[in-house]
């Protein structure tokens, strides 16, 4: 039976899983299309599944794999990245109903609870291997809620437009994940950088989250929209992904003083792209707009993760394991610029009818308070809704009030994880899997002439380690 | 030029392999909508192609990664299961054919051929290690037959309904497995427990099959039927996946001595929910009722891991290589009790008319003796089709019935599959790539400190030879 | 900051990609149905698009882990092969704009760019090891451009059939590569072949690339068209690969003086069924014409890797890394002579009008000069298209063509990358992301006892050096 250490994880999470059980047995009912109909109707899932498939990949495959690199945290990286996922949709299910007000589930929904999970997730990449997994579903209650609410306020309230929710999962997730590392942060985790390096094998697990994320991305971008729209993501990310990647290899070759490539870069740098784009990737941007973003996406992120993390940690003492900053933070806040610009100068000529379907605010209104009385001779007026420039203010306000929750909500839940009784893993626990799993035969691999505590290299930069 | 022990495997496959040939040549003609037609039509593969295509992993890179967690045994895993699948999947359109009498192939053929590759890839599991190829083959010849005859009568004589086919795939291949590893029982398997474990890198190639598996899953049980059903199928698989998750970690810890997870259940457990839920999963059992039997499916498969696994290898000699009891046994079973009692408490008012499509052998039916002689003034008699109660006691049945062949045909398989001159693998060449392939460079990963011939470890508790 | 080497490459990628980016400027503009409308209407991409992804997986998991079967070259060959692709997709986009004249992009052309993508890939697989990325990316700028033409000649001014485009893609980008490799062909190569050989996960890395390539390989060929040629091109490419991968087992036990299986026939020959039917997937071959051709191409290409791939390296100087002449070369022509006896024994009595829409050329026209006079006395004359004798003649011209381009092209190109101050690897950077990695900590795995320089084994036969 589990030690008593251990029960401060089972008890509550039971319980929490419990609370689930029963609060989807009160409220939550089938979506009107899954419930049972007097003749078999064409399911509304049709189109709508595969995306869904899609997005499901990259959580599960895609986030799990992508932060197998650590060469002692694989089974954590892994597994509780399906732990923690499989929580958090059944959480977002619940607190997006509670929000919306409509208490039912369908692929849509499961769609959207997979997005909600992916927040966390990257904010899990920032803090990876230095939280215990109470630590982490502490941290994911609190935040499914916060980035919820900041969502459903830049979306029904600001009405503005994030398709592929860079501002309000990327950006989000990654400052959130940033503002715990802070708070987090502890001497032990530099002692222990001798673990937070690849092993050769390790960082090809890797790479099959990266190229999984990077393949579906375009879903994630364009499956929850129809049409034109969706149409216009696809190409956009697929674009901005093609541009990021090569960019990538230039950049990663460039700031290397033998001129060779980075795995680090490889495997998130390129995916960098697609976040860069995800605002913005159902507006008519253009082909070589889409590009550009990719282009910009790239460059930023390798350099943000040669230098700037590096920086961060010795001077901020924020310890980002996955670079997270790099590749959801910095893109993120570039993808909700360019949707920004991207709003500032769309017009009713250029975009069509469009423009109102993806800006609803710019929508012109009828005042039709005296129409009622004589259809022919009312005196109509027509008000226009948000100016271009109106609209792109909007966007930077979503942008703002994101990283301003995301922020303060992370300072906050980083002190409240720091509560002594949590399982907060120190010493030699840090980015080791030895602290909650049984290991497999033979221990790690090339254990032998493993550098422990720190002894040689540093994790983030090889190159000086290697020839 | 081979050897004779290997023409042994050559021949027959062969044979077998060119006697497909003629009967597909002889028999089987393309699908309806497959055959050239006078102008390009809409291809009714649209929606089904997607599922099959889901499906199709799950088979081929789900099974077959799953299994490669042992150290040694890598190379076979994925290799005979893309062996054994693909060969059974010949012989499964052929055998269903025979018995529909419907000789055509066409993408709902090609979805049901991989749904009876999967019965034989799980009784696979039962028996990992333990077998040679040759053996594997004819009990796929066998197998095949046995599973498609139960579940045509399961189907179509005793009108039942299985979804996802917990009963008819999970259940029978689970125990026709294990009553073919229980034949196959010898003391060398005991000797050879040291190889019987993982090394960390398999743990993780193991993890991709559990992903994919646990992604797809809700398309393995709606990828064949249509509308709300479908619909209910992909919600109430993906909850209730969510919530055997979350409880397969809890149990994990929960009966650890340490309170740590381990990797066997999370690779395994975390999929019962996907089984337990497959014969219900269409019908309307509301998402509580989705998670209740994901919840109860993680429970029962984390404490078959821990204690009935190595229970029935001591006592009953039968040894359960991946444990399919645990995964596809046991939940396949509480998917058939879950599937009799949501029949026996369906009814018209709150099922509507989807209880008739569902349930086909309950609707309603006229007497139409006397109707051919004057419809106006007919002696119509309506004679109500089953109650739920009796659909229940149908379904129940129809899982005694499969449990019923799967064990006494198991139990024959295993008798033929001693007949001595069959490739049966003993001492050194149990768990051990090196009897069928040609190893790589350097051989098995960590191999100079293997503990081989059950020299240390056990391979299914890491409790005590772990820190 | 980079070395003066390492610019070399730097500095025209960068170039080239930044004169992608003015192009897609200046010239590409969205699909039609990509643009901004005024209503949402349906997307076109509907049905595409999920067929789009499974290739888009094919390209960048498999192709990419495929070639991680090196013990020293993982990093490269699934990196590169991000690389590669991405590069390929853009340049390919704009080089099919620049021959049809449409300028446009969308889903479909995201299908195209990714095929056209593939026969560079395939080209990497015979020089994988042996040329750094600049000569790649030096190759890949021409190969695109050749390859294009090719396709366009055979499609639009031969009318030929080649719906998976085996010999516009798979036999061009292997003799095009085998080309080049004759080429660069030198006496390093055989001293470094201590390196060319698997440890036994990297083995295990391959069977991810093989197992999502064999999935995915219906979709390959069927994606692109529609109605009930697509749903033939699904069947027919399913029971290719069944009997194929059946077959590949069967003979790769035979040619072993032992009877064991080689992972490198299972990594390869398993797919040369999907390249076999490429050609023809699309016409009424028949189920069993299809197991045919799949079983055909599992006993060559299996032949293939154990004599003629040795024979070709020591005797011809032609040294193929990954055995493209086994899985693509052979493969594609058997495809195209499948294709051509198919024409040639099509006739409109079996096959419908389906014989017009696949064969176009063989549609009879009306010679409508005297038609605009009066059309009810109108002498028209019925001319027949080809003859079905014709069809299978033009087929078998558009193989040669393509065997002609591709080999006179791979030559050419060979010697434009022997030009010195590429970044051609020699010595100990043969077959080793030393030359251009950071690599990661502990170095390779079981580097301690690798046996370096050719000293041990030869990398593609282990009859001899393991048990």
């Amino acid at each position: 039976m589990a030690t008593v250490k251990s029960m401060r994880l089972i008890i509550p999470l039971a319980i929490v899983q419990i609370v689930f059980l029963i609060i989807f047995g009160i409220k939550i009912e089938y979506h009107e299309t899954a419930k049972p109909v007097d003749t078999v109707k064409p399911s509304i899932v049709g189109g709508l599944y595969p995306s869904f498939q899609d997005v499901h990949v990259m959580i599960y495959i895609g986030f799990g794999f992508l932060m197998t690199f650590l060469k002692r945290y694989g089974y954590s990286a892994v597994s509780i990245n399906l732990l923690l996922a499989s929580f958090c949709a059944q959480w977002a299910i619940i607190v997006r109903a509670a929000i919306s007000g409509n208490w039912t589930v369908g692929v849509m929904e499961m769609l959207t609870a997979d997005f909600a999970a992916a927040t966390i997730l990257i904010s899990f990449g920032a803090v990876l291997g230095k939280t215990g997994p109470l630590q982490l579903l502490i941290m994911a209650c609190i935040e499914i809620v916060l980035a919820q609410v900041n969502e459903h306020i830049g979306v029904h309230i600001l009405h503005t437009a994030d398709v592929g929710e860079s501002m309000f999962i990327h950006a989000f997730g990654a400052y959130f994940g940033l503002a715990v590392a802070r708070v987090l942060y502890s001497e032990d985790i530099e002692r222990a950088s001798g673990k937070e390096g690849a092993v050769y094998h390790s960082d090809l697990f890797s790479m099959i989250g990266t190229v999984f994320l990077w393949l579906y991305w375009p879903s994630f971008n364009g499956g929850a929209v129809e049409g034109d729209q969706q149409h216009r993501a696809f190409i956009n990310t697929y674009l901005s992904l093609l541009a990021c990647t090569v960019t990538t290899f230039i950049v990663s070759s460039l700031v290397d003083k033998r001129g060779k490539f980075d795995m680090v870069h490889i495997q998130n740098a390129t995916l960098a792209g697609g976040v860069a784009v995800g605002t913005s990737a159902h507006m008519p941007i253009q082909p070589w707009g889409a590009m550009l973003l990719g282009t910009t996406a790239g460059i930023i992120s390798v350099l943000g993760y040669k230098y700037l993390t590096p920086l961060m940690a010795s001077k901020l003492r924020i310890h980002d394991t996955c670079g997270v900053n790099n590749l959801h933070g910095m893109p993120g806040i570039l993808a909700a610029i360019g949707g920004a610009v991207a709003a500032a100068m769309s017009s009713k000529e250029t975009w069509g009818d469009s423009l109102y379907s993806i800006f609803t605010a710019m929508e012109p209104t009828m005042m039709n308070t005296t129409m009622t009385t004589n259809a022919m001779t009312a005196n109509v007026t027509e008000v226009m809704g948000r100016s271009a420039m109106e609209q792109g203010g909007y966007q930077m306000a979503a942008l703002c009030l994101t990283l301003a929750i995301a922020i303060v909500g992370g300072v906050i839940t980083g002190f409240i994880l720091k509560i002594p009784f949590l399982d907060n893993p120190t010493g030699d626990l840090l980015f080791d899997d030895t602290d909650q799993w049984n290991i497999a035969d033979e221990g790690f691999p090339n254990s032998g002439e493993l550098p422990l505590n720190g002894k040689s290299g540093d994790g983030k930069s090889r190159d000086d380690t290697q020839m």
